[in-house]
């Protein structure tokens, strides 16, 4: 497929990588290209030489060019990433992003409360987008390698578009997850947003990100 | 040990049923007694023939009796139930409820945000007691006979008294958990609490409440 992953941090570069490793033809959107390639980020730099049949992009271009646009960048800046990708009409948008505001210190607070979602957010925003929420619950490495760890674990989706949901449970399965639980239309994002706050307390008493959680039933 | 459980419901019964079957020595704390034994509840009716051992007391008695006092009530009324237990000085209070507005359907809200918990405002309200959070994240049923499930899962401690924690994880134990997760201080019943917009949707997804997360790590 064509993929358009907005955001060049941890999870932008794990999920561009592994989709193009998967056969994907994908595109990074930043906000500004000269300026991204120009800084001193020598492990950009690397990643970028590692992955060059990623084409690094602005968020429109990037985003104009993909049937799914991934929202990989940071939750609080969002909405304003997506305003700068453009229209996206029609377009799936794989929502990645956590609503939290990391000015406070660790752990950092939600900029939600459960009444409402970042996914709901965009969906409203995007009234022509097809929103699904979905791998916001674990760490960017387990994302694309669930099989990091040893016994099977569970991801989510959530959004309104049957179709939509359906394209993006094959990518999951695609990365390997195994356990994909649909949790309902895009109002469901509130439960999948707010677990972050147990993620947090998890990361703390584990002393890693490497973990995730199974549903047992 | 003498544990006074606070609530007649769904949770309180599940609690003071398996604790007494334990060989503990449970009294069950209720509001009023008369009206509790007088209202048209035959279920509880029911319930109390086969518990003849269980006592049911004032919340305040069967505070007072107890080395351990449950908190297994409705949480938008736990304030009020642990102020009319008396003072809990010195006491453990197992806090089991959640802090859920049922004023608007199904699922019902948080009365709190991710910057405080119902367990925190239980440890500021009553100084002196040791509150340790824990099994407010799975069905009444399940908290009791985890066996159930046919694999393992994880249940959560939350408290400022390590102490009180471990007497707390004994009980888990003898429960039949076998996975229980430090999550650290009272502030740390932000997670646990935090969890249930993601277990209410769940509940919506699987069509049951037989189910738990383990945390593989």
């Amino acid at each position: 497929m064509r993929i358009g992953v907005l955001g060049t941090g941890t999870v932008g570069r794990a999920l561009s990588g592994r989709l193009a490793e998967l056969g994907h033809d994908v595109r990074m959107g930043t906000r500004d290209v000269v300026r991204s390639v120009g800084k001193s980020d020598e492990d950009f730099a690397a990643w970028r030489a590692a992955h060059p049949t990623i084409l690094l992009e602005r968020f429109a271009v990037a985003a104009a060019h993909a049937e799914v646009v991934v929202n990989a960048g940071n939750g609080a800046a969002a909405l304003d990433i997506l305003a700068a990708a453009g229209p996206l009409d029609g377009k799936i948008v794989l929502d990645v992003s956590n609503p939290l505001d990391p000015s406070a210190g660790f752990p950092p607070t939600m900029l939600v409360k459960d009444t409402d979602s970042l996914g709901e957010q965009i969906q409203r925003t995007h009234r022509g987008a097809r929103v699904v929420k979905t791998l916001n619950t674990l760490t960017a490495e387990l994302m694309v390698h669930p099989d990091r760890l040893a016994a099977d674990h569970t991801v989510f989706v959530s959004g309104n578009d049957a179709d939509a949901k359906a394209v993006v449970t094959d990518l999951l399965r695609q990365f390997g997850h195994t356990d994909v639980i649909d949790l309902g239309d895009i109002t469901t994002a509130r439960g999948a947003e707010m677990y972050l706050p147990l993620w947090l307390r998890l990361i703390g008493a584990l002393g890693t990100g490497i973990f995730n959680i199974k549903v047992v039933r």
